[in-house]
């Protein structure tokens, strides 16, 4: 079976631990993103810890993009699902980095369906 | 920087097609896994794709499980993110997979933060 979707999972360090605290900004960082990467967005969900954090959920029509933030480590987890080549995942991860105030940011792409892991650098 | 959670990738194949294009049947299946995981649901989102296919995403307190369903080749592709090592996420699977129908379902833990590929098998 080729790949029935591509999954692009990204790591954001040295985040501002206020941007990642407020749902605000996180919600608007993840619709911007979802955007700026030719995506559809169709739905979204957005949820604040008590008492840090925030984990937030957007439904594309090409699939997902989801985040969850830890403040107090400056970090941030985010994974773009994504079953059409015309979305531009990379470019969602940028955004989200510049707009959480990241300081660095990694990226790791696998297909889905067959699973498959890239081979190590 | 220890992980902070650990993302479980699933991958159904061979399963009902009726069922994966049934947003009741996935939705319930989804509520049925995060709570036989030991998950706290906190928010959910299910989506119904015309004319195929349903992307559903359940926030839970340890973090969130995902699923993109293509009735028209048998599969269905998840995730489980969780920052709890209480939470059984392959437990999850195995009962997405028996909700499904599935014949073989196949799994991939990756620790995250910092993002780590397990070796190949």
């Amino acid at each position: 079976m080729n790949p029935l979707g591509h999954h692009l999972l990204g790591e954001f360090t040295g985040c501002d631990p206020a941007r990642l605290a407020s749902p605000e900004v996180v919600r608007e960082a993840m619709l911007a993103a979802a955007r700026a990467s030719g995506a559809t967005v169709v739905a979204e969900l957005h949820h604040h810890f008590s008492p840090l954090g925030v984990s937030g959920m957007v439904v594309v029509s090409e699939s997902h993009l989801a985040i969850h933030t830890w403040p107090e480590h400056g970090f941030a987890a985010a994974d773009y699902f994504s079953c059409s080549p015309r979305v531009d995942m990379a470019c969602a991860m940028a955004l989200l980095a510049e707009r959480l105030g990241a300081r660095a940011h990694t990226t790791l792409e696998l297909q889905r369906g067959p699973l498959q892991v890239p081979p190590r650098p």
